[in-house]
């Protein structure tokens, strides 16, 4: 199938032109004015065209559990996380539907999902992501969420002699079965890309790290992970080896230019040279590090260091929106109060390129995709600018990083194929999403969480909070 | 008109219970299960009845200037807003309607504009902002923003000798304008009231301060002011008076308990007590300090220390979008990173809490507005939680404020009146507004400002920023 959107406009280096932009086949063929109609034609007058964004970091399952859970540090939010957990994979399809749907409808067209998938079923769950993914049409990379080593390491000793269970699975099954995720589900060609994604230093075990290292290079599949998203973590790599949690991924051979970090809040400027020479990138998620207290990630610093940086939502049980334009104001915005000098600050044009270029660059797929440009996979987005909320018309990305937009998403295409139209999903009913996700829930108030009690005494005498 | 509400979903102590509400004339009359219909019968179930916020900080007319203010901080940021401001009355008549829809449209009844109003037709600025308000229906203070001292002083000097501009007024020509503002639009009890509201202590005599103290006893009208926004206003203030401004305004007689001050990001422990022995109201605009790097507030230091805190979108110039939700959201989160102990952090309930019963205090309305109680007067919102953007189900509180809601609030009555009712203004034409903004605008782009290129080195080397 052919387009070609008539009159868009579009970004130039420090201005805007309007032009016509041509896609054929999974490709943009042609950007120029006047262009002869070939296909659908699009009307493209006062609509903005960008590349899409990519949601560089959530968890899509966590959907079931937005709103659920109350304002914690990570350490015990995990706990209530795991306890209240979907344990049905029709529900991970669902989440998944929601996710792509909300990541479509703000302007992303790919989702790396860091997929908590239920135990027991972890190949379901798997499959009814994909599933959910390659119906709604968004571009997308799963990395189920892995570890060896029980919840509760996660949280420094402390001196403490703590006596801790076991994790469920040995090293080598867990390797097994991402092993067979990826050979199972790895489709390049079709916009599905698998990764490792061992969850993190705090729960990971150096073999599992080097497992994941191997099988990445063996297979050819990107690396993610999160990375010292909280104080406690930074507390936990002093504790586990005695030096900086970067330094350690760098000398097992996680890092490089297909690795992204997700957090990285608590880095020192060792670490962000360390990030610069790998290559690694890194994702920010303002709203959850926000919600979770875990700081303001040195975003500057990483700008300034020629670090990466894209754009993530993060899950939404800690960003219980899921909006990526939400993410790209607060996420820049939130960084002007971390230096006076405003000229370092990140204007709503760098962040589009961030959540763009820089999120692509960060899955290894920025020679492919992330820009405008003749030759490239269409993954273009279409934005209204005749909506409410984004009047009077002064300069329109200011108006829609800076402002609060409300349905601006007119069109967007993946690979060249149309998957919203009108402001909504082509490919999917999402009446009937609605419907049967209020039907598969209920109103839920001050649900208590046994884990959490159990860990907080030690949580709050570790992080040297009142008793 | 009278409405009765049914089996809507309405916040308790700590959980949530489904009731009836009744609405006669501007009063809410009764709140029971199974009431009697009378007047007109609102379907409550599956949606959240909570009493309407006060956006309690604007400047109503910045709505022709969002998005189109680069990044900069405050003093440099108002040069150009004075550059670009809007000169007709009939633009002041549009961007108030506008700002009262967005305000009503997410959950506030009632709007305090700090208003820009245009020089040599200011008593015709108030005209067309009341006209506005008044015909949308939304409950408004108006306060003019009135300064003595031109724009330059707002500056600190930093030990150089300035020659500065007269300001175009005498202090005694702006109170003249004021008693004749407040004579002429001050009218409580059709929901529109006058304030006198001095810019802060960074453009304003002694003598300005004075007549306003005057004036607001005189004639029983609400104080409003900025303070201490930005780190060069602290600055000002020990040039200006050797000490603190909050300490200055309390010798002159402006704080009290119908008292309310914009900001308050540059207080320190002393300044804290001061507004707690006064009674003063902290309007908390987080956005607007994210954006023009002005800093932090130390909200949970206001609250531990029992000063009364509401929220403002403040002007769409600082926040280019104007969402009261987004507001709340925000400005809970931000503090989360303020204070490791999230035993003080700022929960849903309490937000809502503070924008409702905190906004309504703040301007001297506690015994009349604020909460779902039989008597009070009915400003009251119903959210639609069936919405995609509040599901799947959980903890509705939790949905509103944590998520990134879209489109839902259903209806909203003010004084007893349906102002919204199917998620959209009932008195005017939302979409010939949207029409007329289109058409009185066009696309801009890196405007370029005289005026900061005037004062940026000043500023610059005030600030100790690099040349």
């Amino acid at each position: 199938m052919s387009f070609t959107i008539k009159k868009a406009l579009i970004p130039t280096e420090n201005g805007y032109t309007t032009t016509d932009l041509r896609i054929e086949g999974d490709r943009i063929t042609a950007i120029a004015a006047d262009l002869d109609p070939v296909g659908e034609v699009i009307d493209g007058q006062n609509k903005l065209l960008l590349p899409g964004f990519v949601n560089a970091h959530t968890h899509s399952s966590e959907m079931w559990q937005r709103g659920m859970i109350p304002l914690y540090p990570l350490e015990l939010w995990i706990e209530e996380l795991h306890e209240f957990s979907p344990l049905e994979p029709e529900q991970i399809y669902l989440s998944a539907l929601l996710t792509a749907a909300e990541t479509l409808l703000s302007g992303g067209t790919c989702v790396v999902d860091h997929l908590v998938w239920i135990p027991g079923k972890e190949l379901e769950s798997v499959a009814a992501t994909v599933r959910a993914y390659q119906e709604i049409g968004i571009r997308a990379f799963v990395g189920p969420l892995i570890q060896d080593e029980t919840q509760s390491k996660g949280i420094p000793d402390g001196g403490e002699d703590r006596e801790l269970e076991e994790y469920h699975y040995s090293t080598q099954q867990v390797l097994d079965l991402m092993q067979r995720v990826i050979e199972d589900f790895h489709q390049p060609e079709a916009g599905i890309e698998m990764m490792v994604a061992p969850t993190g230093i705090q729960l990971c075990s150096e073999d599992l790290f080097k497992g994941c290292v191997e099988l990445s290079d063996r297979y050819h599949v990107c690396r993610h992970a999160h990375l010292l998203e909280t104080k406690a973590q930074q507390l936990l790599a002093q504790e586990k080896y005695g030096f900086s949690a970067v330094e350690y991924l760098k000398q097992i051979g996680f890092l490089g230019d297909r690795t992204s970090l997700a957090h990285c809040v608590w880095l020192d400027d060792r670490d962000i040279e360390i990030l610069a020479a790998t290559h690694s990138t890194v994702v920010h998620n303002p709203l959850s590090n926000l919600r979770l207290g875990s700081g303001i990630a040195p975003i500057l610093k990483y700008r300034q260091a020629g670090v990466n940086v894209s754009f993530g939502c993060d899950g939404a049980a800690s960003n219980d929106g899921q909006d990526l334009l939400e993410v790209l104001k607060v996420g820049s915005f939130l960084h002007n109060i971390t230096d006076s000098d405003y000229r370092q600050w990140i204007a709503p044009r760098e962040a589009v390129k961030m959540a763009s270029e820089g999120g692509y660059q960060g899955i290894g797929l920025e020679s492919e995709v992330g820009s405008l440009t003749e030759g490239k996979q269409a993954d273009v987005v279409l934005y209204d600018l005749t909506k409410l909320s984004l009047l009077p018309r002064t300069d329109p990305l200011n108006l829609l990083i800076m402002g609060c937009p409300n349905n601006v998403v007119d069109s967007a295409w993946v690979k060249g194929e149309i998957v919203v139209a009108n402001g909504t999903p082509t490919r999917i009913d999402l009446e009937d999403l609605r419907r049967k996700l209020f039907e598969q829930s209920e109103w839920t108030t001050n649900r208590k969480s046994a884990h959490v009690a159990q860990v907080e005494q030690h949580y709050r005498s570790v992080m040297n909070l009142p008793k």
